[in-house]
């Protein structure tokens, strides 16, 4: 038997069953962490200010951003204010009974407040602490402010993104922020392993400009490739200019990308376009003459993709094996009846945001039920449940607290005063 | 006392201390989950085909690509013919002892052999058998051919990255290679804290196409806004137009990224530009106003910045507590001090490229004694002793094997002969 109540060898419903987790995430980076142990089964509480996390815009009318819908799904909420005395004692009592608590504030901010890894864990040995910050809490750039924009420039990323003849360019999505967060929960899910063994909590550490820095890879060999020096920016060709066709191609409503990896994938897509004229052609000769010569081998695709439909080119090539995929905007993407069919893609009637597209978790165990997806909780929704079930509170006593302002239960008319 | 061989309340040296784990990862995506758990402390055998996996470059006087160096490190090296019966059969006896086999092979290939998850689970019920692919392993579009440009396109991915006049645009870094990579060691670590709870393995199964989804979250918000249309590309700029300043800015010798996210930053750097005029400017009254000025803020912040240096505006505006970074150069990144400092970059004399610098990993825990980083082995490098201290095999059974071709170690000239 463990702390789970299982005995080995007996099938669990999720693999996160019986966790208890305190998100104290904000945006995207800790919150995404808290939304993959959800999804595995955790009873993760998203602890906010009495006036909500950031992305939750309350006050002066604003609507909560839809990304609070899709990374808070399966949390409970608890509205708390951790800058009062009684906030904080709460929260102490909250998580002597918590396996995890994940944060992504400032470095420092959780040990001004005097509820930091180190009192948390003396309370609680078994406590993992987990914190995802820009720069990482040790070392002379810990303090600098990250956003994912800081970040991107900081990293590198900006700096091999973007058109040859435009200027360093961030990407159009916030890949840094999410970088943090899937490390944040591989190491927390790291210290539960460890847990697991020794019986010891973990403070875990996680930096997005380092979790960042893997994920150049390409970039840091075509350095490494030209003695030390930057790559040049390349739009959408082939980043060390040694490969072709690789490229986005024009199709008659819209693009396609299409890369030739071996030799056959380009003898059959040469037949296809019905250019075997080209064998002969010694700028076309095998792989790094193409990449060479891309401007020619880019012509001849281009001409022959221009004409066609996205779904014909991609069916054409698909039907030849060779790697292709129509460029897709965002509305195809959300009803694509692949990830659909897959229940990686979810439609809710949301409270806040009407019928949405939702994604569950991208973590697939198979043999578990996976959890249906419920809604992200309004704030303090779940506020009297949690100190019911974590700790036995009666009625009394979290009216008495929520009349002192240290907490806010959704059903509280002071709460929607105070947030406004 | 549990398989690690530790009673509760012991620390361990690090967090995967005790595990085995076979690596059949290629490129990118699999390699990295492989050197996650590597430098946590796991025995992590890299199987390679006697040639090598894709990116070891043998043959034909290729070189290895510098990404291997960077996702390989502190595994051992073994070369197996997983298409020879010996090897096969060798293969099954090393999944008897191992704790996770992890791939990312396309769909079906590993139960062709005939060693798939099903196979090596009935073997070894604790088994983690982790697999990532483009499109996961169920569905219509399960046997797309996925490579990090196509599940670009198909993911939504490029058609939000780029300026406002330009086509859809790939990022320039191999961003869902390595959400894959990352999700898949996120899974390994989710089914063996399950298995501490349950002791039965999983079958976990990442899809890129999945694990990239949720990094789009400002997109699909700012999709939700717009009523369900795709929003256009921005470049540099807010992508939701709904903030200023917040863009890149040149400076005399490069670029800064700068945010103002709230609003006494943008009154310290307007008095910091000397432009507190602009107090009366309407343009400039709040956020939102800003937002739909930003050509007219950007005009303003360029003016300011372009004739400073990076540095001295990145520690002017660090010094107010306003959001910046530099724009840096890959040649800056891999020189920075506090990386350097905290142990995430590190100096090493590597066999096959010389003086390099390498990560160590971006999970990092507190009061662990990292692992020292160790090169990435040659191809074959540990055979020989992977099969003593897992199999107990003795040298003669051994050369017996490579004998008949299934197997390859590093100092076998006929694996020298075979793979050229």
């Amino acid at each position: 038997m463990n702390s789970a109540g299982m005995s080995s060898g007996e099938r669990q419903r999720n693999p996160l069953s019986g966790l208890k987790v305190l998100d104290l995430g904000q945006i995207y980076n800790g919150p995404y962490a808290g939304f993959l142990l959800a999804m595995g089964g955790a009873d993760v509480v998203k602890i906010e200010p009495l006036d909500g996390e950031a992305i939750r815009g309350r006050g002066g009318g604003k609507k909560p951003s839809f990304a609070m819908a899709m990374l808070n799904s399966n949390k409970r909420g608890l509205a708390l204010d951790l800058k009062a005395e009684e906030g904080k004692t709460l929260f102490l009592e909250l998580a002597e009974e918590a396996d995890v608590v994940l944060e992504n504030f400032a470095p420092g901010v959780m040990d001004k407040l005097g509820i930091g890894a180190n009192v948390l864990q003396t309370a609680n040995p078994r406590l993992i602490y987990a914190s995802s910050t820009g720069y990482g809490l040790s070392g002379p750039a810990a303090n600098g402010l990250a956003m994912d924009l800081t970040i991107q420039a900081a990293s590198g990323v900006m700096s091999i993104n973007g058109p040859a003849d435009g200027p360093p360019l961030k990407t159009g999505l916030a890949i840094c922020d999410f970088y943090g967060g899937i490390h944040l929960y591989a190491g927390i899910m790291t210290a539960l392993y460890e847990r697991s063994v020794t019986g010891l909590g973990r403070q875990v550490e996680i930096a997005m400009q380092e979790a960042t820095y893997p994920a150049l890879a390409t970039n840091l060999t075509r350095m490494y490739n030209l003695g030390g020096v930057q790559p040049d920016r390349r739009g959408n060709a082939h980043p060390a200019g040694s490969s072709a066709p690789y490229n986005v191609y024009p199709a008659s409503d819209g693009h396609v990308a299409i890369i030739c990896v071996r030799e056959y994938h380009w003898e059959r897509l040469r037949s296809l376009m019905g250019r075997d004229d080209l064998k002969d052609d010694a700028r076309f000769a095998d792989q790094p003459t193409r990449g060479r010569e891309y401007a020619a081998v880019d012509a001849v695709v281009s001409a022959w993709t221009r004409v066609r439909t996205k779904a014909a080119i991609t069916q054409a090539l698909r039907a030849q094996r060779v790697p292709v995929a129509p460029v897709r905007e965002l509305p195809e993407v959300i009803a694509d009846e692949h990830m659909r069919g897959r229940g990686m893609l979810v439609d809710l009637d949301h409270p806040d945001f009407g019928e949405v597209v939702l994604p569950h978790s991208p973590l697939r165990f198979h043999g578990e039920e996976r959890v249906a997806l419920k809604p992200s909780p309004d704030l303090g929704a779940h506020t009297r449940a949690v100190l019911r079930d974590w700790l036995g509170y009666d009625e009394s006593r979290i009216e008495q607290l929520i009349a002192a302002g240290a907490l806010g239960a959704a059903d509280d008319t002071q709460l929607e005063e105070r947030a406004t």
